[in-house]
């Protein structure tokens, strides 16, 4: 049984997570730690935590869980800095957006019989702005949430209960896991979350040039391009990390897309424009 | 005091007029006229029309106004039929998307002191599926209603009296009217809906090809990924007029994403990846 969880990082995402558990039944201790401590009192407040930490290596040492929810270096950082005061009874995860760099980690630095247990996570929900503020405890339910867990074999018997404890916990969040190998994670994600955001964030910049001194023009868009630019209020703090570790597959997928919006200006009066929306309605099928 | 308004297509944005105006206060009569009998059933059992014509041209020389409400080249050809058997007490209205063709039609066929006027409109509101079925009594409320309306000048005292009527009627609708040049609304609409539409749709083809056969991946992407390509499900039919009658601006339009796509992928590791951020942020400051 899970009884002392500690989440370092009370962002969107962390403080989610408290008050997630919370709603699903977790009736143990939860010890929060932020880098400025100005998130931390706001996830305190919120009672997605029941107390700060001071030292976040001391909040995981006194944990039998540990959630890393701070942006992908941050967590490599993290996981360098706890995989040695840390033992086999005990588990670390993470909600990073890439995971080819943070299951390499977990594989060289975790998941031995005398070293603490990692499972490489990534809850897909998030808002498009972030801090403890906006915290839901509803922002996992009927999301998926994968995992990427490529060295569990030699996992401590203990880490290996706590792991499956842990996805219950998710589960128990709302959530729907799913399993991936972490290459085809970063691939996948490329395709399904990184291209969605970085056209976003295009579409928004370019329209910031083009409209955006006229904000009665703005205006005009409408639902549709309100809900085609409400990325475009991405923290970039954020997205640099995802757009450092996931680069060769994000460059694939806008370079795959540029050609498709090519394709559709070249063929705007063609039968060929018919084919391309019938292509869109497929993947928008019920 | 306009009693007597007729309706040429009760597909979504038809229909929703009707039930709109209804919604409204108006309490004259409403006839409908589709071309296919089944969306004028679906109207007139929703109350959005009281009764259903055989004849369009007949309702229209019945009606004070007549609302045109299907894609735009059909628009013209209500316009060119219905101009000779119309009289100077009575207007014409449209709500196709692009206002260019449609102006010119207006000032060339209408707005004479022997003829019907013709106010040319455009609400900014829509759903990505067609059909009297999703019409909705509040569907242009908070929106913006466009008008082009450049051929004004010789208009009879009838017709303007009719037009002023009709655009508190737009307002009653719960619509904000905005008045613009009809070759400023189509480069403007170009940026704030079409570039939005052709981009959900480029996107959501694209992803089609990539992982349209699993659908256990498409459901990864989350709500970033359902709002991106929402519009993926619109309609050919539609958009295949505006795609016709506004192509040397939706093709500027789509030139400049693809280049900001580009510069995007080209410095996914330089500090210009902030500054686009930084851009797109600006756009949806608050």
């Amino acid at each position: 049984m899970i009884e002392r969880i500690s989440i370092l990082g009370t962002g969107l995402l962390g403080t989610s997570v408290g008050l997630a558990l919370r709603e699903a039944g977790f009736r143990g201790t939860i010890t929060g730690w932020n880098r400025s401590s100005e998130q931390g009192q706001i996830a305190l407040k919120l009672s997605a935590v029941d107390s700060l930490a001071i030292d976040g290596v001391e909040a995981a040492q006194a944990s039998q869980v540990t959630v890393i929810a701070v942006p992908i270096f941050a967590t490599l950082d993290w996981m360098e800095k706890l995989a040695p005061v840390l033992g086999p009874e005990q588990l670390v995860t993470d909600v990073g957006s890439t995971k080819r760099a943070i299951s390499e980690a977990a594989a060289r630095l975790y998941n031995t019989p005398e070293r603490a247990a990692f499972l490489p996570g990534h809850p897909m929900a998030g808002k498009e702005r972030g801090g403890a503020a906006l915290a839901d405890a509803n922002l996992f339910r009927g999301a998926v949430w994968l995992f990427t867990d490529n060295s569990a074999a030699q996992r401590s018997p203990q880490g290996t209960l706590l792991t499956n404890n842990w996805r219950g916990l998710v589960s128990a969040m709302g959530a729907n896991t799913l399993d991936l190998d972490p290459v085809r994670h970063d691939e996948l994600v490329a395709w399904v979350s990184h291209l969605p955001q970085f056209t976003a964030t295009a579409l928004s910049a370019l329209l910031e040039e083009e409209v955006g001194d006229a904000p009665e023009l703005r205006d005009v868009g409408g639902r549709a391009l309100r809900e085609m630019t409400r990325l475009g209020a991405s923290p970039y703090s954020m997205w640099r990390d995802i757009a450092h570790s996931n680069t060769e597959a994000i460059e694939k997928a806008l370079l795959a897309l540029e050609q498709h919006l090519a394709h559709l200006r070249e063929n705007l009066r063609t039968p060929e424009l018919k084919e391309e929306f019938e292509r869109a309605n497929k993947f928008r099928r019920e």
